[in-house]
């Protein structure tokens, strides 16, 4: 089977990391091919460039078995669903989900302060507000996170001590190299998204399932769209 | 004061409905200038749609004192708080809003079926879910809304008697010209979200209030912006 | 359009602070009535106090098109909505709802710890215990609140700094003067519920919209009153 | 130990099916007393109603070692427990209480439509609103409660084959008296407020355990208090 | 009545403890019959201890008119109740729903901290999740807990002081006999509950009430057991 | 890797069909081990039989890299997740959530009625009530489902028609091979529980992850145990 990983970003560097990591987990039979969004923001780190992220998300749905969006904002999630034909995981979703398993608590270190309301949102969407214990921000840009490892850690072992919390999900996919390090070093089970979400779409392609596409998310309908966002009308 | 309300799909005709809605209501010192996207899909009736519609509403997020996006998904309205130096508002939460005041629930009549969840998840953000007794569909194609009067009075007719609310939110811009109609018809209060937050984002100016941007709603970081949407890039 | 501001202590010189701030905000077609309690305590600081401060705003609602309950604990609001020919609208309800459009979170300073927990019932009741993010007492007697400035500042400031709040919704009537300069100080939106509440009536009257009135908030129905309270009594 | 049990109504006939359904399941020890409200509404059906029946409750709130409020809306509940010395009990409070033993849900059967909203508030506020299968009405105005067997009967036959409750409560401290027999007769156990409530307070003062008083409950404030409500002052 | 309180544990001093506790506030007409489980750990402290004592439990659920399940985490509940004649309470139900009657919200001091996750679950169940300020441990084990007075009123003093709690639940059955004493130490009520338990069993009772039992609580279904558990076999 | 997917019941007929719904899922490097309970009920239909299946459950965590705990309630879980050295799944909590990734709701299809109430226990304990539009019962007991395929696709029929929901869970082990053909034929994915938690071991275990071990979840203490669960004693 085909997994395409997309990168909402438009950064080459990000998507390498990404790949190893959908790569390393990946079953035998399952090709992964992970690619870079071709339009809009070099970083996510905002509401506004997340938003502005989405079209060149939606552009990669097609060709593929299923799909994994490794952003953690999951930023236009509902649309690719309704768009593919097969399943679409998020990887802020697939990472939640995860630590749904491994105890009763998570806390989540993300990048900068200013997105830790956006986590809450989906902690809340995805029904896990529950289990979220906190949001810590390592106030680290998105594309500074490669070499940031020491200030990630600092905030998992913070998390680790005051939390109360079974595990740790990242909350970046620029991290997604540093989550078995970090759960050696730790003693809890630190997540990253992208290996979650990329076994999760292989799990549910597997079973032969894919989004449930009779009201909701069937697909869009077809109508004129116009300005630079024309290629994206869906012909009658 | 100028309050610009967005129209996020491209047909200039329900513009020319919203604008209408808007000026009706708003205060003697109140200049509303209604204006259409020129980027996107013709009409909103999917995730899909919804998503893409998001840049055209961006574009539009400057120039006045503040904003009204009517559209009954409330279309970027996150990003577009980060933006605007002035207040923001949707119409769907302000319509879910006044009808928190009028009685203890209240149904949304909305286009199609498909949207059904997306209402309630705006439901849900706003704290307004306890308070929405049901949504409804009529199945009315947006765009064939203005000419859909009887369909959509028969199911608030069935609301008011069937769901136990108190208010019906009409779920798409499209019907503002029907609310004060409905209202007299029905026997309780229909509440068309354009005049909603028309007057939502007069009185928060004539208060003094815009969106607190010292965290989340800070203005979006510069930062490069490729392809297609290269000119919503913020210069440094 | 005329709209009564009720006070429901029977304090004057609160009144007068209320009158002001609704005026100051009122549109120019509509006049602002403010009426001081003729019964009841001098100021709502308990449960009890609040109790028995609602007789005395209901012999207030009559002869005007829209009613504002000018006291943090919206007392009476229900009955009032069931009496009203117009809609009526509580002061913590209104401020809510207002700082629900700036940002993602609030939080309120109130005078006395012990009404904390009648703040978060109102936040529960509106759907608004998400948005509130804490209820902060500055510990100052309702009729202190007019020389009171400092402490109040001082708490709005911790609010800002530890809260994560985007907004600050002030917990008295009598603090509706500070609204504009504390505001400008702290750097966040900081409401008063009686310019808000003001505003939210005299906009549903502007959009023809009072509370739903067949079934649960219909007129009282006519039966006999005695003691003290005869006069309130609503003939058959 | 005395416990005083508060019909809110000024009506002496339903004070006395009160009396009877708390001294049938007072323990020996235990002396109740049912006194009828002085002042107010003769049967509570609206806010109106229940908001000017609580001065009435507020005045017998002394003088025993134990109170229950014998109206279903539980008027007055937060102000008596600032006032009384012993505990305070409302009906409604111990009859969802008391259903939650009994099973995963419970149908409130009430008097009128339009005090359904208030019962579900109730069962919010209460922490109930998840084992609250259902809230129906039997359209029997209060006063006729007692001449209405039939009615009512049939609406718990109706809970028990729709709702999948496991018991019913009544919702209405008029119907005490049906309780044992309907039981019997539905199948499910139908729990009555009153003898719930009075069991209550009795086994907290068993126990030794009152309101505590050092924050929220503490006391109300001596303050002035004038017009028809200046009795209820208390002095400094 | 006969009232039959179970410890879940194997430990015949602890059910000392509770006896005494149930006895000290049973009515005269009540014979309170204390019983220790014939198999199973010696005393609960895990998920695993607690889902062994599962068996010991309902192997005493036959012979009384009610039942107590006199262990913090209410072990075989629901099992219980589709075994019993008679109604069944478990103590954290039963102290914690107490709590809920003597103000806005209670803390639970617990045993030790690897039990904090299961007190949230039944307040949770319970719907007492809102009311529950925090849960402490005081991290003394079970078996201790007669020994370590001093720890426990400590950990109720901080919550007295930090929590705004105005009642405090006992987290663990041993500690039966403490609540009079840290109720009158601590200004605030202090709740036991196998006292609680044993009153509501005996209220049940009293109004002639028992689970609903015609749907999720009719009589287990009779079926072939094998192994250690065969004698659990409900024959045909 | 080897996973060994319990059957809580001790119907060998029953773990075959388990193992071969794990067996086909599974990829190339899993080794699938289904092992039959060897004590307690022959089929879980009661709170009664789930309780005591978890004797069982605990006897078989031993010996593997991960745990399937193969019955619709989940028997056992926590406990489990304490004993075990790697990743332990419940198969109704690993439907659910496999749910939440094809759409916005889903139905669960579950054998008799009376476990209907467990089912919305898991939904919310997983925090996927607000996912789970309907539990729907095909009143078919659980050693008769393999033969009940068409009573059981009725009610997938149904739920697909009126539930408004995305996809169907099915809610029995027993189920298991009726999945892939249902989803066939409905139209809407299908999914069967014990696929997704043998898949959702799997992947925690390739991502090297299992339950956070140093609080809740850390192993049970020793301490004595007596009587015929003596053998589940743990030693010091």
């Amino acid at each position: 089977m085909l997994i395409k990983v997309v990168n909402p970003n438009t950064t080459a560097a990000m998507t390498a990391v990404i790949e190893r990591a959908a790569r390393d987990v990946a079953g035998p039979g399952t090709t992964v091919r992970a690619v870079t969004s071709r339009m809009g923001p070099a970083s996510i780190e905002s509401h506004y460039d997340e938003a502005l992220s989405v079209p060149g998300v939606l552009a990669e749905i097609s060709g593929a078995d299923g799909y994994v969006i490794a952003c953690f904002g999951d930023p236009g999630l509902d649309a690719a669903r309704e768009l593919a034909e097969g399943p679409v995981v998020g990887i802020a979703e697939a990472a939640m989900h995860a630590a749904a398993f491994l105890g009763r608590g998570f806390t989540v270190v993300t990048t900068l302060g200013r997105t830790v309301g956006r986590a809450w949102d989906l902690a809340d969407r995805y029904g896990m507000a529950r289990h979220c214990r906190r949001v810590r921000a390592c106030e680290v840009p998105v594309l500074e996170v490669a070499v940031a490892e020491k200030a990630i850690a600092k905030e998992c072992r913070s998390a680790a001590v005051q939390d109360g919390c079974d595990a740790i999900v990242l909350g970046c996919a620029g991290m997604a190299d540093l989550a078995a390090r970090l759960t050696a070093e730790i003693g809890l089970p630190v997540i990253d998204g992208v290996a979650a979400a990329t076994l999760q779409v292989q799990s549910l392609i597997t079973m032969g399932l894919r989004t449930g596409s009779r009201q909701e998310y069937a697909p869009p309908l077809p109508k004129p769209y116009t300005g630079p966002l024309a290629p994206f009308e869906i012909p009658a």
